[in-house]
């Protein structure tokens, strides 16, 4: 099992998160690329740090949106999409270079990422995008997702992932954030959790059903104190139940 | 000998030269990677151009400033100099492997230009971040600047270029813009010098002084529908001439 | 009648369309304002152009994204919307302010314009950022939009704006950019057009039937070189038929 | 004596220091207005919390340079400092009129601050932006220095300000950053400074003259829990020590 996380999302003077101790509890690492967040200097730091660790380097793609932090929609062009995302993708593996790797998959971020999962010309373009830079570059998304579907199509290879520390309704969608039970917040729960999607490659969902969950990788968030504990909780428990850990880009 | 331009220095809506008609004049095209112009589309669609025209693509690499067209002096720290302009090659090389070639060289913008023409620190981070990326790419600068100094010192290949447009003072500056004969505006006179500069290697400078052009390269300029024409002429002449065109980066 | 057009819509060294060629033409200018067009020299420039010549100076605002030209529909949350919009309008008041006059009118513009008309989030954040800047500026939108019937209910004045350059259905609306019919190119038709809307308060569908066209301003393209020539006609036209010209913003 | 302090400074998502602490501490608020930091969103809350409290908003304005949070010196034309200035005050002043109150009075930012201080041209630009927006607007500046002299002969006010938690060298100026004895770390020494700053107008260097202080305001910083903290402590020592504390700017 893989174990993912966003990482390099502040800005400039700005910090968003614990890089540090995420990269100590993760196999990839999903590098903000400038356009959503992500500066030129952070990102060299992070794939220097993530290579000396072994940690695989992922582009964490998104919009054109600083201010919006790429979460808010964005009607963009096909083209213009695929071009930018194309861009981000070289910039970050210019630093992975520099740090004797080289970008090992793809995740949309976002606004991106929610919209890839079920718009046509979205997913497109980040597809696109990818096979034209590089069709063995595995992409990050949900399972069954629309961009899964377009990536398989498209010779790539779609990886999918799981939210140990979010809700799922029966249907295997996410809760949505604004409805009850859309987060774990209890960090032993979340690592229950975890163990459960590994082993047994499922989860229960918020009404009691058993829901299958056929992922490849586990998404730990770490924007608060809280959350690298519990990202900590996840990663041990892991490796209690045997789980091992390893990235899917291996 | 060969004759270099920038490309690609439009930003979304906004357009500027004509890069079509420069494409086939040159042999070398200096792209703008987005920091101060460029955007991602424009990118991909040049060095697709270049690339069927044999035209070597150069990252034309600047400050980080759209709104000053990155020709105002910011005072940059090392580091992030540096690490900004390994984003940009990285970014530009993206869309150069799409049209299966890659960056063969590097050339500073505006106010990048003229200050690691002399400034130690910020020639230092153009060193750096070329000599981290691939230091087998050329850096296209000004002949004996400091840039072109500390780049033959890290061990890469400084390439001289000289302006058949431009007016040079004795010791083999040019005339600042703001005096007189910071211009050479008859074309044909533009072509004349082009022409002694690539056979006799030599400018005759304001004062009449015959003055040492050890160029390699001669930069046009195409922001103007005359730019363009001068462009031709250029070209033309060093043909005539039999000087044979061909990029250094070969 | 009110001619209006949008103005001051480059950024930094780049241009679009011919500014001072169309203040001679309108009554109304809608100045760009930073976030997706528009620099801060530019405004100031404009409005002391304007206010020269006794244009009214409306804010033309728009969503923060120069790379797109604001023409991306952009889903923005209701406060960081109307936020952006009071910010937008305070800094164009500013230049009105150095020029002896004020922000007269509102028009948001591109995909803000296409947005507010028909969806009720973005439309009232319109209506929130104008109601809570300035209750007495009128809001320059389509008649009959969501828009329209918003700012009316805030208590504010809606000015209803045609075209007399696009075509329009027999329900009122615009023939789509991408639909037959969707552009009046010749001036003398645009012309006419304009003396019907002007005069009788009408417009011709695309499929013959007469339109109710109730507008208080017409809208002039001046983009391109043919676009200024074309606005012209219609100037003259409306002045042979005995229309007057005059700010709806008095 | 005011007590100012730089509030506002995050962008997005994302945050620098405690504004809420701040604004219970001081008489006067810097609040960003955009180009080095600060969004729309978060200067309305501000100012809309500072008219609560009755602290003065100023404008905290800064060269346009997100990545660089304004503290890289940009070589600006003197047209394009002014005319962003006007922008920023402009923008700033917008939320001020809806929280009922209006921009009271001007500061410049990080490489402006210091670059003003020094360079003509760019204090110029400053006091050429506040004399033609307002020119009853206070430049808050340190005393002495470049921009106070132009500012004063163009019939503003320049208040000069001191800080409490910086050493200072014999001749009046702040020991740089770099050297020992730039910052004063020990809260309750920073106090103890601020009370001879108000009372006796003066402060002693680190070399242990005294120097006089002819100051009307004294800086407080906040980017730290313990600076807010140390903040609390000079606040608390001043009026102990029956110093009134109100904005200059009342």
């Amino acid at each position: 099992m893989d174990l993912n996380a966003d990482l390099g999302e502040g800005f400039g003077i700005w910090r968003l998160g614990d890089d540090e101790a995420l990269l100590d509890l993760i196999t990839s690492a999903n590098v903000a690329c400038g356009f959503h967040a992500g500066d030129a200097s952070t990102m060299r730091r992070i794939c220097a740090a993530a290579a000396e660790r072994g940690v695989a380097v992922g582009a964490q793609v998104g919009y054109r949106d600083l201010a919006g932090f790429g979460r808010r929609r964005i009607e963009y062009a096909f083209d213009e999409l695929r071009d930018e995302i194309v861009y981000q993708i070289g910039a970050l593996d210019a630093f992975c270079r520099l740090a004797g790797t080289s970008v090992r998959y793809v995740k949309p971020h976002g606004a991106l990422y929610n919209t890839a999962a079920r718009d046509e010309s979205q997913a497109a373009a980040v597809v696109a995008a990818v096979a034209g830079y590089h069709p063995g570059l595995p992409v990050l998304c949900p399972p069954g997702s629309v961009l899964a579907q377009l990536a398989t199509g498209a010779g790539l290879r779609a990886v999918a992932e799981g939210f140990a520390d979010r809700g799922y309704q029966s249907n295997g969608a996410l809760v949505p954030r604004t409805a009850p039970g859309a987060l774990v917040t209890d960090p032993d729960q979340a690592a229950d959790r975890a163990v459960l999607m590994a082993v047994e490659q499922r989860v229960v969902a918020v009404d009691g059903t058993p829901v299958p969950a056929p992922v490849e990788s586990i998404c730990l968030h770490g924007d608060t104190p809280g959350a690298v504990t519990a990202a900590g909780r996840v990663r041990a428990a892991l490796s209690r139940a045997g789980v091992e850990l390893a990235s899917f880009a291996g």
